[in-house]
């Protein structure tokens, strides 16, 4: 597989939630994005906010946009918030600088896509994030 | 309920999809959106163009953003194209004006979202929509 | 191969070119996208006007947005002009629905990406295209 | 020669990869504006993340904007970040405050366009910009 398909993106989500239920998470949302950044597949839970989705997809696609997880995105917007403000404009606004976007790599190393997940504190947001992607089987990179 | 949770939603693609495998139908693309119009969740089938999301979306969006499904849009549009094309512009771009978006209503009338189908003929992707609705237990409306 | 390469983008893009300069046509501008609708390569001509970039881009970007090459996409303007115009505004703005949008496909028709020319009339741009791509050892599909 | 022609363009790319690749950067992105700030060629190499274009795009454009290389739009993000990203604003988003985007003069100092680099760090992107660029016979603004 060189993108993540929808079965593979469900599984994801799945984890992911249960992830946050076990840990008593606030309401996440979860999205999938393909390699080239499309959403696969996405749900908001009962009592997350109207703008979870955008939000979760903006961490994803930052992710993918700059080849890095959200994290390191966070640690280059520390150090110079003015390019990661630019990067996110010249990539149509869909980039949000916090953990919680995650980068799926298979056992060789592919790019698959990306998970986004928002709703609880970013870290904890990072965490439902790469259970998710572990249940299925794959390496997460949120750096 | 006055608004579609999670669950429904889910209950819905997955009803959507089963309909479009049994009618052999092409890779769908279904999602589903709030009475306030946020999506609550989405699948996008394998084989599905990269688009199909943000073109289901704007199915059930815009069918939510005039109050009635997309096929009655579809007829609107062949009379006057310029209003739909306005209304487009005027909702920041989200509004496909073909069938496959279908509101979502409980058995008392009230509006609880959209669903938002596309991937077949638009004949097709409106009947899944109306599969999904009516799986859950709730009333599609079409125009 | 499971997406255009850099060096096999850079083979289409040399053989349209070449096309374009045996069959005497004006200059084109030819880019290619890769399956997740990025661009891998791109060259204008000396004399393309200013804006044959985004042009180019859109033919192709369109095609993979509603997964049929852009001569499909004029089929459907020429019997629903609202709704290629919807799509337009959904996918963000960059698809043009006439020929020189063709799909990339490898020997199994797995999709690869899309090449988008255009400078001189569509049925040539689209020719240009079609001899990039068979030079490379790929399939163009432009409907 | 009053503007980058599609022939100078090719020869700073190819220069810019080769110094790439001598130096063991990771992939790069070039791509090469005219003095009008539109697009000539474009590279991306394999590897590159998904918006790498539009990034190189925007370190190349922004230079042209304001009239100064990157380095010095960095400089200015750094005094007054407010004034950096209301430019960005004013030109539609394109415009990437850190080395990369280099002006292309020629030896009597007319301004014919500029490269954008990205992929590996902003020192490195600028220097592979200057090499494409002094290649070509021509003249590398990096302020």
């Amino acid at each position: 597989m060189s993108t993540l398909d929808l079965k593979t993106a469900r599984t994801v989500i799945a984890a992911a939630r249960t992830h946050g239920r076990s840990a008593e998470l606030k309401p996440l949302t979860v999205v999938v994005l393909d390699a080239g950044g499309h959403v696969v597949a996405a749900e908001r839970e009962d009592g997350a906010s109207i703008k979870r989705f955008e939000i979760a997809v903006g961490k994803a696609h930052g992710a993918l946009a700059l080849g890095m997880g959200s994290r390191a995105i966070m640690a280059r917007a520390e150090q110079q918030a003015f390019f990661v403000a630019a990067v996110t404009a010249a990539v149509g606004g869909s980039l949000i600088p916090v953990p919680g976007g995650v980068l799926v790599r298979d056992g060789a190393g592919t790019l698959l896509g990306a998970v986004g997940v928002t709703g609880d504190t970013s870290d904890h947001d990072e965490a439902a994030a790469v259970a998710g992607i572990e249940a299925a089987g794959l390496t997460a990179q949120v750096d």
